[in-house]
């Protein structure tokens, strides 16, 4: 059975109350649930945190199990090259990291615009809302 | 029955022939033939040129005929302020409007890193070869 | 009877569905109509395209038809030199080239603030809605 | 009957002496004689000065009484923010403010390629010698 | 015998009227058939389009052909990353693609000392009027 | 009995009517009369103008009477060397400067992102509406 | 009773000896005291802590406890897009969020010029030392 | 006699006392008299002024006396275009402006090492204290 | 004794098996013991973490114990300027701080160019390997 | 018989060694003969040099014996603005001087896109290896 | 006696024939000539070379001489940093070090509007031809 | 034995009197002494030259002797392109270059924070004083 980590960075447990006209108005949770029941052939492991370490460390233990990551790095995305090299370490290993947005970074702010982790990822899927993190599982299971 | 053109740029007719370990092996038409399969719910139009104006007519036309969009303009990502109108047209009429790479643009040069189109399209997905195909038309498909 | 060609680029079909509150109400044939009407004197050529290649194409006609010319190059404004070197041939032939733009793209987005094709007109007018075009005909009229 | 204040910038009553290839040989005296006799049908209000302070203070002045504006900038196009605040104070008034020039500025010097004014101003008018003014009323008076 | 493609872009069937300071007061014409003269050992093709999607075409079919090519990307050379992706496709295929300019970009306006064609030519040759072609098509002659 | 002087740069006399939602709806009288009533210790002169040269006097005259300033340079703020000059001798004289803004600059247009004041100013309060005046001098009152 | 956290960043333990010239003698400590001898009618909260994922946790729970919030973002300040995204859902929620500093980052180091935090600040306070936190609960006392 | 016009620019009515290690102890008076002693075959003129307009008179004045000018801009040299047209004035009469610092600007704050006014100056001294205006006058009285 | 600690940022519990041919394949408890031998003459402390506050805290630990630090920022290098004032804590007080690194961050991708960390360090050493560490103890332990 | 001086600037000399897969495997002696026998109409000059200084001092030389020049400047194209100005010195007498590089710059590092030489050139060849040589003797011949 | 060493830089041996619309008809020995006869008060040694080395070493050996430097760095003033850290050994060694220019740089091409040296010499003169050179020198014989 | 040549560039040889508190009161003789006695296995050889062709020459001389090399670019560390080929001919000729610098140029003036060298060197140290050149040889005589 395939296995695929969605992680997820700073300010996501916010999500169903944080601007939802932005984000929507599913928490974490109800994404978590909805995902599980669309792709019951995944054994999917869901993690958030404001904590670049602790996200860091997750990738690390991916790599280390073997599994595809979904990564929405949220407003790491913007700085943080530590979370870069974290990525660079998944990938380097032949494993697939995708990353997500909810929303298009490209249609707001600026400094949304730059991904300092886009360059390392597999790919990259924003803009759908919820449906964000569905493509990407859709893709780790059919080209698996 | 839902409608989607799906509109490619300039020099997309050489896939399958140029750099294949960028772009993969698979032709347009074996593209095409295959999406065709995947999603027998949606109608599906398929075109591709290397012409600006051509394609920002064919989305003047796909907003008439309201259809949703699956957009990869190819290198006219980078410069073509006259497609991003286009492409504003489309999304103002309240109809979707995909951004897809095959490739990782954020991979690759330095000129690659700026979609001029991407603020006024409604997701956007890169890196995944021919799948960012269905990722695409699976989005316009399950939420339509 | 002075000749003047009235140029118009891509998206400009479009006009009086597109974003009215932005381009106003009346469509390109709607403005033709009204400037017939107001400028009587004047042997006017109405021209719109999509295509960078015709619009240039029209720009060394009207140079030989030894017409004044009139443009709104919508968002070629801010890449095509192409259409500046074209522009440049009329000018550098003794005629005058007239930019203008229905709404005042200093008012919108940062890209819009750059007009490559500014530096070889005669001048340019911006901001009026159709009476950007009325104010450019009125100069070559007088001015004859 | 519409009032207009027609307001000039620094440097402006060196009119018709300084670089007259550029700026043309008329004074402002000139140009306003021309003018009152073009727009009879427009009580006109012509000033001018050097101090920005004075500038803003018409600006000003010319909301409280309800007057559209032709502005003339000149180089404090390219720094007062100042000025800009004013002009925004105009428009923000509902009342009309046209940016004009006797020269094309984006024909000249890199820093004139930049304009803080435009970008609050109703639309602009540049490039056409004493015409601009006259396109200028002209469009006030026509659309009043 | 071997095969060159010279190509032409936008503007340059203005040749030998327009800025003849510049770019001398040969036409197009007779830089073909002075070439044609020069190099009987050549199979020359001869083409020149103000259209990005022609230019582009050519080169698709000139790799098709196995033809080298000599191209004068004329204003395109500064944005159209279009024409740069198919020059790629030429060069890619083992053939070569050379640069030409009738006048030196480095002495004119700023815009021009960029090209984004230049990075995947074979080599660029620019300053020596019609004689640039002449270096381009001996270049190909001598090494074949 | 500690002396400030109160100090307002160009617009501030629209204070009331201009953008309220911004500004707020006092006047620059109300705020007077509202500081004067909040700070019965301390010897208030209120001054307000459009212009740098008069504000540039205030600040000399300031020093020589010993005075603490509070100033809203508000659109100097952005471009205006000869204030900061004139700061520069208030603070170099031992006495504080204060740089006092209503609306929070940082959440508005790029250009007012940049204060060239603010390197010689004691300090900085904006965004607070007339409270930030009222800070300023319970700064200047309490800290005497 | 009106509920102020007061929250502080990285390094802002060693208040007191880190460069006294720069931060004054006076540790968290006894900033503290003081200001709860200064407002006894704010329950107030302090917090320190050199972990931006702590600190981010505090904002969100400070917006569920309704609180008003003094932030010292420390160094944190010039590049810390999650803590920015954290600060906008405090002010999303209706609550207030000051941003203050010590000393007067615009004169010191070029990189302490920029603040990503302030655009979604309500306001900010810089240069008082421990001043600059009495300004902040002062506003949030008096206009509570 | 020839007639010479020194005009200064703002603050530098503060010199003496304004930072002496920078700028000397000399009074503007003190420069004067010592200038006119040194001087004794031209026509002298002093003025200084804070008002960027006044400045911009005196220049026109001088313009209309046939008087050659010794600019000390202080301030205004980082930024008034206006300025910068006004002295353009001087020199396209044919007469000869020359720009004067007491300190040299290229070794103080960045900001300070750009002059709008150099590149329409006859040419600048910097650094020399009083002596950068005996300098300017010496050229101008051996070259007259 | 002399008392050195060693630390190391984000992703360094990685050395040995992420990129070899760049960081060698050496673990980081190889260097521990390597470099224990080598100095025998030094108290060394080794510590690695990928969590920002936690380096932060070591380095106030450090300075409270009196100890010269080595310092491997890792990616933390070019955007914690939150480290950097942490490290200035460390110089501030009189102890050494020499940053290294295993790579020649000059000779990568252009992020890796910049160092905020670098200007209050004592010194930094990088593209050695692991002999980067030994070269900074041998600084530290003859320079004692 | 017309005379050329074929100018080399810095490690030309290495050529042969020097990263043949970019530069090619023949010496500048090597080329040398290729040339003269390729040439021998023209009077030719062999000169190389890693000295700067030695290379303005041929410039002159070439410029009073009245030589076209070819020359390459190695990586004083980069920033030799004392080469520039010498370089200009031959053109300025009516002299012809074209720039020569073996590889492409423009397919390399970034720095190595910049030519502070090419703009004062009568025009520049690159990237044909020792062909490049031939190429500009060519044109010298067959135009002189 | 004092003394001072008058150095020049590269292409200036060339005086008198190169560009004399701009640098005027003298040679350098004309220049030298006509100021041994206005300064005969002064100990003067004059000095040109096209090699950086050689006028670093000069720098050095006026230093040890204790002679003030009259410099033309011509083009190296825009590049040369070696010479700059020469110059601040003349300065910081309390001599004078006067920067000159023939023309005026702030008047030519953009590359010429950056000194490198300017920021550690005492002063600068540039735009009055060979009156700069006088102008300098008079400076140091009358301050000595 | 191991060879190793110590090179050093511009103004080097005024060390120990040129800015002490910067560079240290030794002098290059006496850093060569004490090295020498550092180092007896190893085979020295110590150059410093201000002259960038005659440090390029050594480094030639080096590569073709097999010697590593230790170098002290000094000011051509900022700016010279010849110099960073000729460290990537003895590094491409597989020996290694190590970059030394005294002082640490991350501390000091901007323009000191680029190397235009380091990217093609080993690796670098820099801010030890004459320690940085013992812990390059260090290195170099430990991992021979």
């Amino acid at each position: 059975m395939a296995t695929v980590w969605v992680l997820g960075g700073p300010n996501l447990s916010r999500l169903g109350t944080r601007e939802p006209e932005i984000y929507g108005s599913d928490t974490l949770a109800d994404i978590e649930a909805w995902l599980r029941g669309e792709f019951p052939e995944l054994e999917l492991t869901f993690l958030q945190t404001n904590d670049e370490a602790e996200l860091i460390g997750w990738l690390h233990e991916a790599t280390d199990a073997g599994a595809d990551v979904v990564l929405n790095p949220a407003a790491f995305t913007h700085y943080s090259y530590a979370l870069r090299d974290a990525c660079a370490i998944v990938t380097g290993a032949g494993l697939r990291l995708i990353e997500v947005h909810l929303s298009n970074p490209q249609a707001r702010e600026e400094f949304r615009h730059t991904s300092v982790v886009a360059g390392v990822a597999t790919g990259s899927i924003q803009g759908f809302g919820r449906d964000s993190y569905r493509l990407a599982l859709s893709h780790l299971s059919q080209t698996n």
